[in-house]
């Protein structure tokens, strides 16, 4: 950490800096220049408190030099994470380093049947784990929310038949338990990025966590939420990336794909992109897709719908199954790019 | 709303549009021009669903003409409305229309002597509603977090001592039956604006509510969260303007006082400003508090600390109690442009 | 143009938003419904003084339908445009429909030998046009100007031995005519793309023009620049993408990859992205211009020098030779997958 | 400046920036720590390249400790600056300290008429400087341009025989002589904040300018504009704060008032706020200009008309005679809690 003192800080307050980075255990290097002063501390950042620094007179900025999270970290550990979602009744299915997912599926599950045939055709097409929404997080009040455990149970019925992991979102710290007992994957959607509450009970979990960047966090906050889930003890972290809010106003949200090589550099959690969410409008939903594998994505979050017209969310974003088989041969070429692999659809366990 | 069809969308389209138009209610009108077709849809709007319109084959896009909420509206009830904070063992303090509020004290309830010692300091300066934090929301999972139910029971003791009513931050929909139980109101910080579940928990009590707007919420998004409060029957919501990310960086969020004239132009809710968490450093908040009344709120929520190189979480933005002193002799010479009143500091309901 | 008046707009409000349209040479049409009277303008928009109607008494808002720009609209021309640079000394390089392009060389021109190095450099690669700065548009004005003239010819030299068309700035309308007496084509800096005057001058010219969008601008307000230019003759506008100004800290700008497919579906005009300054470090420009080609752009524009620690200007962000013929084949393989191809370095014309 | 040597960062990159270091003039201190080398610059450090040091192998990041610019610092220039506008046929009019000024007029000079009537009005309202544009920045090239020297003529007469010193807009370096012999002051806009090359044909005048910030500018890259222009000898640089793009689609832009408190902090030039290009419409401009006030501003500029519905430009956002006077009212209450005051309206000077 260095401790840039301001123009003409007296003598006291640069030993009051020094005294204190002692205190807690580091060791303080001056540098005194012709305009100022500057303090270095070294030894473990970790034991310093950068506020505390911040507050005493004469400090006029801290610049911390390691990064704030450690289980996330690159430098905590090297190699690409792989993350397994499923096992039990369906295949595992890896994500991260080499291994590209596709996790593909209606917005909300609406009825037994429409989440039938919507997994189908995502099967079909290559999705190798089904997600789909049974509480539904609406900004207005008045809007649907989903049909909870009753899609919950369809959700691991329709995954159990094909042979597909699922994927659903949890909004509140008491609905953890339930979703826990039918879901393979839990889902944090970019509004409850810092409901640490939450980050914190699927962390005492042992399932893998999608993790959602927020709509205006940084990386470095998105990296601190998922030191939040790690923390606890589940290591199964996958970032997902889906859009910033900007002022561009032709598109839902700006994809920021230069969270990509980021994210990849600084941590060795895999990352994938939801072009749904970004783009708002199916019409963009592809160029979005293979833009976030261009990037070096690990793979993709997208919803499909056979009848958008019917869908009781955000139907204008759904591709029809034809678009998404036509993305995934793309995908596949560009995936080949960066010598990743989607894998091929797996039997089902007990088929 | 209003429904602009793609140019050479083809009758059948235009009619399918109108169908459904009639089947939720409404009267479409159509403009057939050179270029486009234009459907006006006629009638009460909240019956429409947008989004299937929105998914209908042809459409370009769908224009809503009202505001999608109703209770937060200014249509709904044209008068500013007052809010009382307090009641029972504290007096009551008001909060809109000419009644314009300070709420101060310490970021975090770190000890009983500091808060007694900083509660005093505030009412001495003219702050008649007493803040502080039992569970914080850190970004960093290895930051103090909160003394929890021990700093809830300091805050009631203080603020019956003192006759101010307390205002809380609630984190999580498992902790507000117990803050319910020890505050006067509640504060939903900006991280969890959207988290609806807690929105509507805190909805269920009778006790006010301070939203704070999400970082990178528009006034839109954050009438919609105070729906969801106002939606389940609890009237007493403040908005809480507290800054939004931009690209700026000398400065830790950009207070955004455009929102009070559109907030107090959408709505009847009374709206005050958190100088402290957008400055993030104490030379800035009374320029950024002054001009939030400027702009015509309806107060300030402010900290402050006698001995900020101490605090345990932002520290560096605290305002020494002299600051905070000569702050509200300005800020009421600015409420007074406004015709708004500071409430003189009452007297304890047992004194 | 959809005119919304506000609720208890009296009638002689609306005769006169009527008469105004009319008046205009549109044809007014009313759809009087419970809560609003909305007003549709049927005919040639831009007719109609949006300005204007959105200053008469009760008004509440005007909803253009139509796009602001004209030359530049999709509608007004359907196929992609192809545009050429070069011919004369060197051979014509196409950009735009299936014609991917490469332009690539130093930030600045410093000295004529490496330039030439730089160009062979690029042109091994399979770069096919080259670029530099001559006159380099700099936030300190301490920092190095640029060579002017005397880099033109340098320019011109190189690109004529070497068979490349060359791409250079311009930042001053002073400037248009000496560096079209050099150049194959201007690049206008992203902080000029509002440069309404400058924007006109290159118009004037018959050299075609890649105009980076403002680090704030949205895809309508380039659409509009690109405008100014076309509608003075110049057809051969090429748009790049650079980068915009986010919240986010860990890279100079955020490569804004969403605005290709918008500004592919709206306009006819080519599109490339420059991931160097929005990377600002050598370790993300490759991520970053596969993720542009991916979202289906025409290609890119990228720094490269042999020996970054020496360069004066950008130095962090330039590819080595060998990272940038790596690139080069990665990218060939992405514009395969939107069935794009690069051109082949041409013979020099006098060879 | 401090240069932060990447984790095993090997002894040659060390001793390569150690090398550099001194090269440059100043003195390299190390501070090896358990996981990193950080090493301080010490002495000028404007001989400093921080471009060159961030491309030497091994360097992690480079920390500026010094501003960039110096005229424009606060350290350079201890005292507020105090800017005159006017002299020789008008009085001079002082901008800076303790002085406010208001600086009024229609956005476009539409006919003489016009201009005589509005400019007649702000001055009874207690404007000192008159505004009003004579060749105006437009985003579309179909729209009104302004009426150039024509304009200039009528505006030069009106100011003489009110006694209200002028200020006017140019756009172009080759305006510049033109308006210079019309003009009192100049304007900067927004979009032209780095038009170098205009900002130093502006420094090389002795007329003061007024420097919008550019909608995505930093406090840091306006004051580096305005350090272009005090470099050529101009020392007359008012700032100008007129909003900024977030997200938040209520508003024309947010007017960043948290600029005004980091400006007054970091440089010791005059700053005022245009509330009304902030606001686009009629009915904020009152609450932004205040607001401004309140954040410390000295003073504003804003755009009245008694005809808006006519106004060729921007009618939307004029303010009513009758809103500026009170208005005008409010200010001067806002002004003397931050001890400011504006000046009386001055005789003509050949009165």
């Amino acid at each position: 950490m260095i401790i840039v003192m301001s123009p003409g800080a007296p003598q006291a307050s640069i030993d009051r800096v020094r005294g204190e980075i002692e205190r807690m255990g580091c060791t303080p290097h001056l540098s005194q220049g012709k305009f100022r002063t500057v303090i270095g501390a070294m030894g473990e950042e970790s034991s310093l408190d950068l506020n505390h620094l911040q507050s005493l007179d004469g400090v006029e900025k801290v610049v911390p030099i390691m990064k704030p999270y450690k289980l996330a970290s690159r430098e905590f550990h090297e190699e690409d994470s792989i993350i397994e979602i499923g096992g039990g009744s369906v295949p595992k299915v890896k994500v991260g380093g080499q291994h590209a997912v596709c996790i593909a599926g209606p917005c909300a599950v609406e009825n037994e049947e429409m989440l039938n045939k919507i997994a189908r055709h995502v099967r079909d097409g290559g999705a190798t784990v089904l997600r789909g929404g049974a509480f539904k997080p609406r900004t207005s009040p008045y809007s649907f929310q989903g049909h909870g455990e009753t899609a919950l149970k369809w959700m691991r019925a329709c995954g159990d038949e094909l042979g597909m992991p699922i994927c659903t979102e949890v909004m509140d710290t008491r609905q953890v338990e339930l979703i826990e007992r039918y879901t393979d994957s839990f889902q944090i959607g970019a509004r409850n990025m810092q409901n640490f509450d939450l980050l914190r009970e699927v962390g005492k979990t042992r399932k893998p966590v999608l993790l959602k960047r927020g709509l205006a966090a940084t990386v470095k906050d998105w990296l601190l939420s998922a030191e939040y889930i790690l923390s606890q003890g589940n290591r199964g972290v996958i970032l997902c990336e889906r859009g910033i809010k900007t002022f561009e106003d032709s598109i839902r949200y700006s994809l920021d794909i230069t969270s990509i090589p980021v994210a990849r550099q600084w941590s060795h959690l895999p990352i994938i992109v939801d072009p749904s969410h970004a783009a708002g409008k199916r019409d963009y939903v592809n160029a979005l897709a293979l833009s976030g594998m261009g990037a070096g994505a690990h793979g993709i979050i997208v919803e499909v719908h056979y009848n958008p017209a019917e869908a009781q969310c955000d139907g204008p974003q759904a591709l029809l199954p034809d678009m998404f088989k036509d993305l995934m041969v793309q995908l596949r070429q560009i995936a080949a790019v960066w010598k990743r692999e989607f894998a091929d659809i797996a039997e089902p366990v007990n088929a």
